[in-house]
């Protein structure tokens, strides 16, 4: 129900592998982190108008990509529940081993409630270490408490 | 598959309420941090036989119960693939939608590889801010890059 | 996950049926609403300690149900995905109709986010009409604008 | 199955996008509910052929996809049974969260029987909040006991 | 979650069969057809309090289970959603070839809107042929159309 | 597998409605019920080659559409095991709800074996109602022992 | 459904192993065939009275294990829709791989139809081979036409 | 993964029905059994280059098709794990209810090990019989024992 | 439907850790690979009765439980189709990604057929390596082509 | 999502049929391993720039194409999560069967951690045998232990 966003998304990432963009240079030019903007040009996050304006600016993109571009998406685009890519996988196995683990942590510290993923940001950068560089990934979600009514 | 362990982390999660200890006290009683220390409580993480001695002693476990916590667990204990507990889907709904994003960042930063979910670490703390607290969790995995031969 | 809370939720449907109690009645003693009594008392959510107290005395229960019902829940305790129960599925049939309308019509209203189910409140109750009486149901959540960063 | 009613639905989207409307106005012009004329244009319901007239001319449809919206569709198009989207998973969580909820209050007040989820009505407003905005959504359906025979 | 009211059918097909009682003399004794006795006594619907009295007269039930008989039940209690059992899987099968069909007679004879599953109510019978005895079912459901509002 | 004959059933589907033509007179011109005309030519039953050859003239289609028609279908075409769309999934709650009803009352008159859903005949019509007219859909289908050998 | 055949052919399967009985003698002793004794035996066929009764003699059953071997079965009790021993699997691979080969030569040799699985019977037997012994299983089950009605 | 072999066991359908041949005819031609020669043209087996030739001849296909026909396959071409259409679901419904007695007996008979679906053949034809004609299928596959190492 | 085999398994385990073993001197008693009889162990093969005889003795173990291990298994007990633990985990991502690979060198090398997962034997053991130790497995399976006929 | 990169594999594979190449030698051409060549070209791995204009000049393809050679895949191509194909079943029924096996020999050797699947390397050649040629699989990942932190 994203077809056209992922397409789009896929055309992007060919109009910057052609241009040696890199997603830090995208996201200085359309004012957003590097994480976010990446996102919204595979297609599962929307930008402002200028925003996409700027991107279709860098890119060269048409009027009708640009409107695309500031859509909501359909969110949710891998093809299968448990994802069969590793680098995406591994991120479904913290979920099986670490979810209850967060939970019991979220309630202890905050109470009965969640971290929004919505009201909700993120970095992903390169931790240098002589054993082998790390990936080091920081998430901020606003702590949203179950409402008692 | 992990029926003891987990068994085994309801009973410790019921006497860690009577005890009124928190999460930081257990890891620090056991000597890891926070996370790990609730992560292998919760059965999700096997201790060395010295920690899990600390552990018994800190819960009043039996000689059984202390080398079930060493024993490393059949890991992946949540009921169904998408789960359906709020805060836990919060996380599979990250891997929804930014799953394609963290492996378009973690290629073009590292190359054709993954972060393990091995030779990993998190921590999860509270942000203070005005307009809500925030969960902040980071993590931290050792790129692997695919092995060409 | 949630086997304790779901038994007690079956002692309490019970406990209510002998006493022959409204879910009115039982909100009016403990302090909330008609709905928000009822999902805790099912253990789909969790009551603060006062709360807690008064469900235990209006019910007779003992001090460790009372404690679990101040517990958080696993939430999500239907036995299949689509429930097979008529009353439930016709609110899975909702989703799978109106899933779409309801999307774009807060994206219309509110722009890209979502209607929070955690800041929520519902009401239930019953329609006069002629041509037979109707379930009407007032559902309220916060929006939740997705940040953008 | 109902291919063809959700490509006219994406088509409308991008036509009323360009004209400027609202869904309320579109509902004005057709003569129904902005819920029921955005799904019916979205392709889960069925307009007459009198109003799927007037939808003809207010978007400039040709005679074919005048008659498509008078067709009934093949219901439910959501691409998996538990959403991704989180829009729409939020409404998923609400049935996993409250189903039994729903029951157990539908039992007490009005017997063994359903809400229907055809002979159904439904609002969604915006409910000005200090606190931030809320999501509104009214339903309202024919309450049907089981025939016993 | 119909654990109760399935145990209570198995119970009453042990005791019916002791009894050499037949569903058409079970149906007389409730005073309700035989197709609805019979769904009755397995927990799939509720009888009234007076019918749950006489079939516990007749088959020696306690008050308890007299009670659970009037309760009504969660539903569809078959163990997989395509059914393995041969009886019951033909059903499923005429599902899958005639789904289609009966929607297509369904809209051209009424118009859009559902057969109901509720305002609904069936016989079975035995239609004597010299090729080979007939199973006879006859199904009456209220049509109900969809509301346009 | 079955593409080409569902999408030969699509055409008819377009042709009947452009020559306001019923199922009835459909079926009255090949020589068959309503629901077998209206199950052959959705493409869930094979036509005789002298059916095909009326329901060819009838329509107007081309030799190989006649000569589909008369192909034993790939049958079962619905997009997911339990229907989406309400019309369908009611029989399919029906499946759910009275599923061991139908075994119990079958093995009770019949003995072990099943009603054949392939000797198997169907009607449905009309049956008018002052509070709402009804829907009735009678089956007949031979009854079927297990051979024990 | 079948949980009490399934645990009465456990049983079944140690007393003949202690009897050191093969399946052809306990086909001999009750009057059917190896394959068709096995699988009653083992819960999944229904024995008439008498040969249930000389089951229960030769293996020394109790009288409510008799009248059980007499009742028809919940048939389908693997635990996975593709079942994962390999014995099993391999006939699941032969309905992949020649599921549409059966379907095409019975189409061309009998028309419009199926083969029984109800009016059926089989034999297993070894097939001597000098590159090694050969598995020979012959089935035959009654064609069985559409009705075109 | 394998359409390109499913379309031409497809064309090779409709040239088969043009040309009015049997698949005893084609197998003839090309030197296999009826059962292997369908197989292998419906794209579930390959033939040796010089049987595709002659199927090749037989058909008036291209040179391409010829080498298409004698690679090997991706196996296994059905929609669904359970098949929906009835001829092949049957086939299924053996392995749910024969399948734990096909192990039985191969185990009783040849000890711990399977019948090969590899080094396997099978045969089927019409049984004539006064009640209505049987489909009698011939399965043998040697037999393998699991290897103790 | 492997319950009682599983559970030895978990009792054998407990044992060999009390006792100190190691599986390659559990399989030197026995008379197998370590590989074989871990599996053995596990409940996955099946002993010999010697061999069943030898590691009864070696863990002390009842008649009954030795008459276990020489039972052929029901094999397969992981309790999903993906295992989520991630040392099981790793090799089923083995078989999503070279899965392809396997089946084009196979092919090329030894034509149509497979490798046998029955006449098969493995090992597994440490690889010495400065940069960290490896795992390593070897297989072998014999080729078995697929029967032309 | 690996659309591209899986059709460039199949014309690669018409390619080297055409050319009479084997992965021996096309690994030779591009400095890799029979496996690691072979999975590359299937598109299930990423050649470096170099490896794939080697490729690119062995096969004759386009800048594009090879450019799309050193493109890190999505991985994981099979369609279902238990192949049905059997060449691939036959790697899924070993996980089934040995899962449980390696992770308890290779706990007992390396303790808590698990193979590398991504710092990995394999080989698979024939291995002779009076008996049957056999097929010989060599794998070797570093072994990666849990990091307590």
């Amino acid at each position: 129900m994203n077809e056209e966003k992922t397409a789009l998304g896929q055309k992007i990432l060919r109009l910057k592998r052609e241009k040696r963009l890199r997603w830090g240079e995208v996201a200085e030019a359309i004012g957003h982190s590097a994480v976010f903007a990446c996102a919204a040009c595979l297609g599962q996050m929307s930008l402002t108008a200028e925003a996409a304006e700027k991107a279709g600016a860098l890119f060269g993109l048409g009027a009708e990509e640009v409107a695309l571009l500031a859509e909501p998406p359909y969110r949710g685009s891998l093809p299968t529940v448990a994802p069969t890519d590793p680098v995406i996988y591994r991120f479904h196995e913290l979920v099986q081993v670490y979810g209850t683990t967060w939970k019991a942590l979220i309630e202890e510290e905050f109470g009965d409630g969640i971290m929004s993923a919505i009201d909700f940001e993120m970095t992903l950068d390169r931790q240098p270490d002589p054993k082998g560089d790390r990936v080091r990934i920081t998430m901020s979600g606003k702590f949203l408490p179950y409402r008692r009514y």
